[in-house]
């Protein structure tokens, strides 16, 4: 199998979503650092974990999407996630952004039922793409077990290869195991496989990654990118020490406030710090022991507007 | 605290919902079964987890409830589940409940992020609950962490039940641990507290339990009302082992397709057995063991139509 040609690679930010004091999105904000996130190089996986998606609706999700094609951003740099529980949601929302033309759809599978089979998940994607019924749909599994108890197994990702070679065409692995990543590469040559963590670039590229979609993407975009691309060359091994002390900083912290609160900071704009429940914010210790970490390993945001 | 002269009391069914061919909801057949489970006594807990409540849209579930109520079904005997991992969704769901006239809503603690603080979910289940608005908005928890990973702590029930008496009036415990039920009744009086499974009726009842929220109330309704009625007659220890004879049996296999298997048999309807995936409904070898077993405890489903 070949699928490597079509699909895409490099770095995705999971967009983090910005929400104004009465917890509605600030939709203004959100296209504004999509921008920013593409002027540095990076893709726009909106709509991810760490975007908090999984509290946002259905129409919040379609009018978010619309709103940034509306302004001019190209859909060819977007892989929306559009992995919800309920099957008509969706396929509602895969359809939606196949007809806007995004580049490709990131989909969890459904997690709320647990210990459900292999064969279950595999009607549910297949049911998904007999809807859609598109061939311009590029579906990217998501396999992130610590939070859907529903892991995408070796055994899975193959039969889907198998069945639906022009649609299933890379995965986004956040297991967090590097033994994972390796299987995965080693199984399936030509899958566009994308660790969630750009601490296994320099390891996960020479083996074929097609890069990483990683949550510090969205405050470190540049760095994650030069390394991306560059892992290879005489200074590889110190981007990577550079990408991994930034992400290192952040893992320290509950990651989509401590991502939130960064933005903030450096755009100078408090809104960036809300989040929807049941997520919280990040405590007052913990804002100025992140300042001061970041600020100990040079680290800025360049050119983010507030 | 003493909420409990308003609150609900008995045996209530997730109702399980049927799903034709297509996979799209028989809206008459769940009547059908709605007003059977009403007759042998049971009140409806439509849209919990044996329903898969995480398998429909927000659209599907508010106009399957319009169609019980329009068909002259009670809302008064109504709980369905309306906790989402949206905020805006579960609102949606809990106001048009409310609006309904349905005596209470069961509600899920969002569920795809894990490791949230009480602090979090404290602040979710407020929102809502100002969002709603609504002096008639009788809210029961729903703790399932099994499959949401997102536990309800007593620190949790104790800090909502101080700040809306009047609102949260209640808990389904899904935990399956008695000591954590016990634990409940014990600093909870006056709390609608029920248990997941009638196998701890007859130790719960006397404890203060309000009754229980079971899977097997589908199939079993009139059996667990005897019991939860009569468990301290004479014949008390007899319903409860014949009660529990029914559920031992449905829980040796995947619990919703073997009650959707049980239904489709005793009602000879095939239309029961579809269900939405990621669930698979019971193989050929499950099947034939199940009606064994059921035959041999005399189990039926009397008066159930097609």
């Amino acid at each position: 199998m070949n699928q490597a040609s079509s699909a895409l690679s490099g770095v995705f930010a999971p967009v983090v979503t910005p929400f104004k004091s009465d917890l509605s999105v600030d939709a203004d904000l959100f296209v504004r650092h999509s921008r920013w996130l593409l002027s540095q190089g990076a893709g726009l996986a909106i709509f991810g974990t760490n975007s908090e998606a999984n509290s946002l609706t259905v129409a919040e999700r379609k009018q978010l999407l619309d709103r940034l094609i509306s302004e001019g951003l190209d859909p060819a740099r977007m892989l929306p996630g559009t992995g919800c529980c309920a099957l008509d949601d969706t396929v509602a929302l895969t359809r939606h952004a196949v007809d806007a033309g995004c580049a490709g759809v990131l989909m969890l599978p459904p997690f709320y039922y647990k210990g459900v089979s292999d064969d279950g998940l595999y009607k549910y994607y297949a049911e998904v793409i007999a809807r859609v019924d598109s061939p311009k749909l590029k579906l990217y599994l998501y396999h992130i077990p610590a939070f859907t108890g529903v892991p995408i197994t070796l055994t899975l990702i193959e039969r889907l290869i198998r069945d639906f070679p022009e649609t299933v065409v890379g995965i986004k692995d956040s297991s967090g195991d590097w033994d994972n990543v390796a299987a995965m590469l080693k199984a399936f040559p030509g899958f566009a496989i994308f660790p969630a963590s750009e601490s296994f670039l320099s390891r996960a590229r020479p083996l074929g990654a097609a890069g990483c979609i990683s949550a510090t993407a969205n405050i470190n975009p540049a760095g994650i990118g030069k390394l991306c691309a560059d892992w290879d060359k005489d200074n590889g091994a110190q981007l990577q020490q550079q990408a991994d002390a930034v992400r290192q900083t952040f893992q320290k912290y509950p990651m989509i406030a401590a991502l939130k609160f960064a933005t903030a900071h450096y755009s100078d704009n408090p809104v960036w710090e809300n989040v929807r429940p049941p997520l919280s914010g990040l405590n007052a210790q913990h804002k100025l022991q992140l300042l001061d970490e970041l600020k100990e390993i040079g680290f800025g945001m360049p050119g983010l507007a507030g």
